[in-house]
């Protein structure tokens, strides 16, 4: 460490056991090892200079954003060194005609958001942690987000990054255009690899458009989940494209209701917020509002004004909040082809009654993604063996609906016990081999994601 | 190839030395090397056993959809084995409550298309050559098209894909949903790879839910092709999105106009042509209309009727033809920043003059990504050396601007000459890397793509 210390600028190195434990956790419950310090990078030189040394003693090293990660992909571990990108927070550029943006991986999410609208474009990836995570964090999970199903996830707006290797080169991927085709896709390679293949320290991604007006929301109660499910499924059917499409269970809305009181009708067992962006944006909300009732909505609320969007929204933010006042939560991340929603909401069910477990469950429906929020006692650093069993359930039928194990939290650490399931050992050798190429001593996050 | 001929059933393999000739060749003039043999393959046992037999003896493969490529990825080369996949074209599956569909790589795209259609779905890429081309064929190179301004490129159609490894085990890639972020992205990686990675024997893509009516059309005529990339900056900065949006110049509409006589007015330099999908598109289409007219076009057509706005179109699709009557053609494929646009297709007029060179242009605007034809003479097997530099100074300047090699065609053997200007030795050594991994003794399409 001493070494590492005289190498990088004054400040740099942090090696204070409480500071450094602050540094060594993400959101999850999984308790971290102890680290040898943490690298405080502020430019790439830092990254180089970092990983040069890592690679000359064969230290482990965990590249880490703002760790609000839900997968422990960011937890640090014994041994190893945590290597924080949180103060490269540079926005390098913003071009308006080009619709791009070069921006370092410590930048806030909504920051760049805010700074593409400033010129009538946004940042499309919004995962529901944007205010609080970064760009960097964002790409090493592939994060998606409310939006995403309109605008797909971080990996689509992701055209080029600079990465420096594990033994401290620097490779340049993609590019500047919207398309390229020259050699292979490195970018998406880097893209969800949880800081095991290198540690982006650019990235050029693209904006869009942002619309030229405010968006129109609906909010839908209905008695069962198979009826919200069926509403979901005429939506996206009749071409409605929505910018958001999330449903919340009968267990989520008591959970907001016992915090915030929105007046929980007894019959209500499922909820749909909706809403468009499109430049016909009211006609739309009113033909999804219609779909609704068709498919058995008791009682749909159509915003006329933005404030009115936003109070409707700010139900669906309460979730995450509303389960961490219950207790300490493993959130699940569960994604099905869409039809197969209803049946895993149901499953979901079926699992936790089962297991007298309780699960929350949020769901992007749009895109078949399901949050099931295992709730357990505040204090404990793993779940108990009812949750991991009700967890297990719910993975394997997941696996037989033709689905997956992570949508767009990642793999980590909490996710390893179920790759098998989803990913054949030939699958896991190629990883391996491929992890290999970048990382040949193995110092790059290991043990995370593959 | 004895072995190979008895491991296969009967009539799989061909030796014909003419027969096996017609298997060799891409849509480029490159001449091919002598292949020993191509076997039609009808089954992905047929793939696993030739890969098999090839690992065993040594044998490169070539694999090749139906040879309508650009770039010469598919050219044969000396004492290979041609795999031919276009024998595979069944559609597994067609999901239109999922928006998927599961098929084999000999699907031409556009019957994929017409399928999907009718579910009132549609599979959103569309090379040029989508009704000949194959779906396996546009996955290896990536394919984009007109419609890609909006919907993207095949990649971003493809969720999952089977391949059959140089060794012959299966993998199985990527999902059935719409978001999945477990271990890295394989998938990402074989589409683009040139069949250098792996051969695809089936692939789950992506469908899209189809426009419910016909899309409006307008054609713009413009004095200056600066006035005509103005306007496409106007139409994509006022958030139109267009569903496609290309632009000729002089030398292209000549040529059209000599063949089919359109009416070519002395001062027209550069003509656009857009459409929109939107619901609202013959409005959408007014306005890129009145953005054109404000940059200065001369005359704009706006389709009143789906069939006068294939009459529109049906220019833009005779631009590769009229090219072809005039000589042998270098069809070329470099993307620039779109705001770099009128200076790429200006320094491609300034390289014609030069060189005493003979060049079309036509580009796909909205994405920057524009397709120089050099035409040079008919039955020369390779372009003379004035053509050569022409190309030379195209490539070197779309670099400079920020540009890539190729937007949507692939590197195959052509644009090998020009890939370390853009691919620095680092990104050699990597990509080397990974086709290690996969491909250890080198026999998959050696020589292509990286």
């Amino acid at each position: 460490m001493d070494a590492l210390v005289d190498a990088l600028p004054a400040g740099r190195v942090v090696t204070d056991p409480d500071v450094a434990d602050s540094y060594a956790r993400d959101r999850t419950f999984v308790e971290p090892g102890k680290p040898l310090g943490v690298v405080l990078a502020a430019t790439r030189d830092d990254v180089v200079t970092t990983m040069r040394w890592a690679s000359e003693h064969r230290v482990p090293v965990v590249p880490r954003g703002a760790g609000t990660g839900l997968a422990g992909a960011a937890t640090a571990t014994d041994g190893a060194v945590v290597l924080s990108l949180a103060r490269m927070t540079a926005i390098r550029e913003l071009s308006p005609a080009d619709e791009i943006a070069v921006v370092e991986p410590g930048v806030i999410t909504a920051d760049l958001d805010r700074a593409a609208r400033e010129h009538g474009l946004m940042y499309a990836p919004d995962p529901s942690s944007y205010e609080i995570s970064t760009i960097g964090g964002n790409l090493a999970t592939n994060a998606g987000g409310l939006r995403c199903v309109k605008y797909g996830v971080t990996r689509d707006s992701a055209l080029g990054l600079e990465v420096v290797l594990a033994d401290g080169r620097i490779l340049t991927t993609g590019r500047r255009t919207m398309k390229g085709v020259t050699g292979y896709d490195l970018t998406g390679l880097f893209v969800g690899s949880e800081g095991t293949l290198g540690v982006i320290t650019s990235a050029t991604v693209r904006l869009r458009r942002a619309p030229d007006r405010p968006p129109a929301t609906f909010a839908a109660e209905f008695g069962s989940l198979r009826d919200a499910g069926a509403a979901v499924a005429a939506i996206m059917a009749a071409g409605c494209q929505p910018s958001l499409m999330e449903l919340m269970d009968r267990a989520t809305l008591e959970a907001i209701d016992e915090w915030r009181n929105i007046g929980l009708e007894p019959g209500t067992n499922a909820m749909l917020i909706g809403q468009s962006d499109a430049s016909d944006s009211q006609a739309v909300v009113e033909r999804m509002e219609a779909l609704c009732v068709a498919n058995g909505a008791s009682f749909v609320a159509v915003s006329s004004s933005p404030q009115e969007a936003e109070e409707l929204i700010a139900v669906r933010r309460m979730a995450y909040h509303a389960g961490e006042r219950l207790g300490a939560c493993l959130v699940e991340d569960v994604c099905v082809p869409r039809s197969a929603l209803p049946e895993m909401v149901g499953a979901v069910e079926a699992a936790a009654a089962r297991h007298e477990a309780r699960i929350l469950t949020v769901a992007h429906a749009g895109d078949g993604n399901l949050h099931p929020v295992f709730v357990f006692e505040h204090g404990l650093t793993e779940p108990p063996a009812n949750v991991w069993a009700a967890a297990d359930e719910v993975f394997t039928r997941a696996l037989e609906l033709g689905g997956t194990l992570t949508g767009e939290h990642g793999v980590g650490l909490l996710k390893r016990r179920w790759l098998a399931l989803e990913s054949g050992p030939l699958t896991q050798e190629v990883q391996q081999g491929i992890k290999a190429v970048f990382d040949p001593l193995g110092i790059l996050n290991p043990g995370k994601a593959i």
